[in-house]
């Protein structure tokens, strides 16, 4: 279970500060592991919106189907995480053990049962020990603070590293906070499922308007990395906004004096996207893939994930390899339009195929050095249109196989 | 780019007796390899029908092109392959160099230039040494032979064991044969694109019928297959009809005379495939995945694939780990409607989930026998219909890592 932190992990959690409204406390129930903290309480202000993307697995779990129901209310008053069960392909008793957690918190804090959510991660199929669950919340309830780097540690699975970004934007001229925690080192966990997200902001923002951002801005932060390309059944992101902030509420998204929060929420999503690929199952390179000139930003984005979830260019980089053909034989099979007599591929800066060629002579020792670095940038004109979009993957290494090859514990 | 012999590789290659109207002869032209056969010309009696199926990539290589082109004549004299040089994304420069061979064969064979099908295996993005093949094939005409063994061996990439497949049918009475050989070890070689086979009959069926039976029976057969989930530049299968067995020729696929000749068709072509996931790369598992209950065979098969493209089964099968888990998630990720709660799977016969839970106390024992064996069999009902397909994989191994992250030498 416990693997070496990543090479491409952050020196450090940055200092993560308080968020008006929110209070957190993290306690250990041991639902699966022992010796560790394993469930998370956030209890947010009265008047707190919220706003929610989920996977769009068909075996999703039964916390997602949840939490999707109650996102309808577009309010939030309490978050219950816990590591170690998923509480996925549980059926029946799946529904009632998040019945009983909801049920029990909402009493415990006394707000309605639309107000709670619920995510739960690690192995899937297990019935979950809620009962331990829900003992533990009135323990948790007494000693809520503003610890959020413990509140980052509890909901890993077999994350290498706690991963936190803080951002802070201004609206009307106040400042407000964005501040998120995530999880997931691979789409799925080895038998763990998977990426859980949860971002906070003192911002005074209503629900649809955090929706229409929050969904806007998933295809190319979320939705744009690959570990492995397997989708979770229970990949969960939900925005919460406690409205503690001095400035008018804000009711739309388009609204102009939102326009710094925009970029702020957009960056913190990319940035807690970018903690997950560092944190990938056996990466040791990030891998950044720019395609252009595609018919729309979607096609871009599906050549690109077809380049990064390829196992033949994945092992390449790994093997420091700048194998261009095997880029070349993704993009083809994306199914997407390109022009294959048009298609135009650059590693590190230098241009190794173009206009559906190989480029005669090119210099082959910038890219040596480039491939034997951490930070791999490969970029693709696919020459139909002006389409563009970013992916970021990691490589596929031998140590994937033996994470993912240990047996279940 | 020497590899141990897989673990799944038949005991030996089957008697390959000679098959009227057809002749072969291979010879070193040294393309790529030294000291070994790279090059196969294969020439055909005048009246031989033909059909072919190609890979469906944007980024199709030259040859694939041609044949495309070549196939709307419906007929055939000549074949030639290469190993060691895909001539793919070559551009102009691969088309050209297509267009030569194609031009010496015809000349060579005193036959038409669209008689002539040429197919390239090997390294993507280097322009061809053609001249070295054209060269070849005078010396080539003047030994043509029967050797089918030599045919097998000739157009081997990285292929660890050389593949083909022989049966024999009844058309009006009169024993025909179909025989074939393919090559390929991944939906791609390390930087060896691909998987390509040919089929060869004496039986006297029109091109057009021989187009309807291959295209019906390539996706349950070589589209039923995966190795890596990568779709190769140059995928080609082409089928080819001698017309010299004594039968009167039939015109039409559903001609009831062809009944004998359809199920050995379809049986050669599925047993072309499975020598193909066998010598997968890395692989030291054949897992068979049977989908139920899908909305159709289509969704069958998509789902299938996506179980059999998951790096998550595929590394805990690597490991002998029954983590029917990770089956549920590929299930769900396949976008195929799936009813999670009447979602059941067994392992090696023994149920271990149904109805959209965990089967309670099922004897682990015999699961962990099966798993350590060469053949493990999957089956997957998802309740929603009466759809159903066959899917073949290999598992995901260490060796896999290592063949496809060796530089290209």
């Amino acid at each position: 279970m416990s693997h070496p932190v990543s090479p491409l992990a952050p020196a450090a959690l940055p200092s993560l500060p308080a968020v008006a409204g929110v209070r957190l406390a993290t306690g250990a129930a041991g639902i699966r592991y022992k010796d560790r903290t394993d469930v998370l309480l956030v209890e947010m202000a009265a008047g707190t919106a919220v706003a929610g993307v989920y996977t769009t697995s068909l075996t999703r779990s039964a916390p997602v189907d949840w939490c999707r129901k109650a996102m309808a209310g577009g309010k939030a008053r309490a978050l219950v995480v816990n590591a170690g069960n998923a509480n996925a392909f549980t059926g029946k008793i799946g529904e009632a053990s998040v019945e009983r957690t909801v049920k029990a918190t909402a009493k415990l804090l006394g707000c309605s049962e639309n107000e709670v959510f619920v995510a739960s991660t690690g192995v899937i199929g297990e019935p979950m020990a809620d009962d331990r669950l829900t003992a533990a919340l009135p323990g948790l309830q007494s000693k809520l603070n503003d610890d959020w780097t413990a509140a980052a540690r509890a909901i890993m699975t077999t994350d290498t590293y706690p991963k936190a970004v803080t951002r802070t934007a201004k609206i009307d001229g106040v400042e407000v906070r964005l501040q998120g925690i995530i999880k997931g080192s691979g789409m799925i966990q080895p038998d763990m499922a998977t990426m859980l997200g949860f971002i906070f902001t003192d911002a005074a923002v209503a629900a649809p308007a955090l929706q229409a951002l929050l969904t806007k801005y998933t295809p190319r932060t979320f939705n744009s990395i690959t570990v492995d390309s397997d989708t979770s059944t229970s990949d969960t992101i939900i925005l919460f906004a406690t409205a503690k902030a001095a400035h008018a509420p804000v009711a739309d998204a388009g609204d102009k004096r939102l326009s710094g929060f925009r970029r702020a929420l957009e960056a913190v999503m990319r940035d807690l996207a970018l903690l997950v690929v560092k944190d990938g199952e056996g990466v040791e390179r990030l891998v950044t893939i720019d395609v252009t000139g595609a018919a729309s930003e979607r096609t871009a984005r599906k050549i690109g994930l077809a380049v990064a979830n390829s196992p033949l260019v994945k092992t390449a980089i790994a093997a420091g390899d700048a194998n261009w053909g095997r880029i070349v034989m993704a993009v083809g099979k994306s199914g997407e339009k390109a022009d294959r007599d048009k298609l135009s591929i650059s590693i590190g800066g230098v241009a190794v195929a173009k206009d559906g060629a190989r480029v005669e002579g090119y210099d082959e020792a910038p890219i040596a050095t480039h491939m034997a670095g951490r930070d791999i940038r490969i970029a693709i004109d696919v020459g139909v249109g002006r389409g563009k979009a970013t992916v970021w993957t990691g490589d596929l290494t031998h140590r994937y196989i033996d994470i993912n090859g240990s047996y279940r514990s």
